[in-house]
């Protein structure tokens, strides 16, 4: 380009930390893992919704939002499951890099994957969230019918039936949502971040 | 979950308006395209850095913190490359639904994926701006040696060289950064957005 009497700003880049300054809050990923119908999406929009009341600013990736979009050209094969959660993870660095306090909600069976997003979006900014309900409980409740598909092999690998779901073995906050109502288990996360 | 004496706001999902009206601000997204070595980075950070100064929240895309991340696993071929703007499109998306301003600073020199990202943001999201440097300019400048290197056959699919680049026939803005200096295209797009 050419000179310019004017003053130029260039050659500085607007970072993180500038982000988090005008946002009044640091980027952070909360991430809930945990069976089909233990509850992660209720929780992590409850908790949204808590912190937007706050004046915080938010941001949900779940099925809905990233399933037909950004990974909607991935099946459910074990390494399109693991690309997903990739996905996720470099979205939720990205959005936490713009200052925002991202929740994901993925069953994120595979302790290899969560490790993985753990390193791309960096500890302290990483809090996995452990949604804790016994696989009998959620199948009972089947919300989208899919513990029948799956009974009746229609839904390959399906976690908790028939593909593993690896349970944290230290998760930031471990929350067992058959024994607590769901306002204890959303206060128990917002006083973690407080 | 157990029912619950609290009082429980589940049901209710944060909205891309609710996020717009807490941020004071519309999601938006600016799209710069044009050739390798027109100016879309330096002119997408100067405008970043403007907007952050008028206290508005943005976030920039660009080759530096998308390649190496979530499309770390493309190649250059024609497939990957739309693959990559398809990415780009979605996760611009994303964010301006978090009612972030996002600049994204990519090529991008087919008309069909920019029309995909016009789609998939939405109009009138979707800014389109045309970053115009005669090719010898940008060759002239060569700030990365690509175009050396794309002459002497060592990068394929080159754009300007040995790939087209489609200008766009209707893009919101046009500047034209050969003619005009960097604080000159800067106020275009500003006086635009404001």
């Amino acid at each position: 380009m050419k000179s310019s009497e004017h003053v130029v700003i260039q050659d500085y880049r607007i970072q993180p930390e500038d982000r988090e300054k005008a946002l009044g809050q640091r980027g952070q990923v909360l991430w809930f893992t945990g069976l089909s119908g233990s509850g992660k999406s209720t929780l992590a929009n409850e908790v949204e919704t808590a912190l937007h009341r706050q004046g915080k600013h938010t941001f949900l990736l779940d099925g809905d939002n990233l399933r037909h979009g950004l990974n909607g050209d991935l099946g459910f094969s074990e390494a399109a499951r693991t690309e997903n959660i990739r996905r996720v993870a470099e979205v939720a660095n990205l959005m936490a890099n713009a200052g925002l306090i991202v929740l994901t909600a993925f069953v994120s069976p595979f302790e290899a994957d969560r490790k993985k997003a753990r390193d791309i979006i960096g500890v302290p900014r990483f809090i996995e969230i452990f949604v804790d309900c016994p696989l009998a409980v959620c199948e009972s409740r089947d919300v989208k019918g899919l513990y029948a598909k799956a009974r009746q092999g229609l839904i390959p690998d399906f976690t908790g039936i028939s593909s593993p779901f690896e349970a944290p073995t230290h998760p930031t906050l471990h929350v067992h949502t058959y024994q607590m109502d769901l306002a204890a288990c959303r206060n128990l996360i917002l006083d973690h971040l407080a």
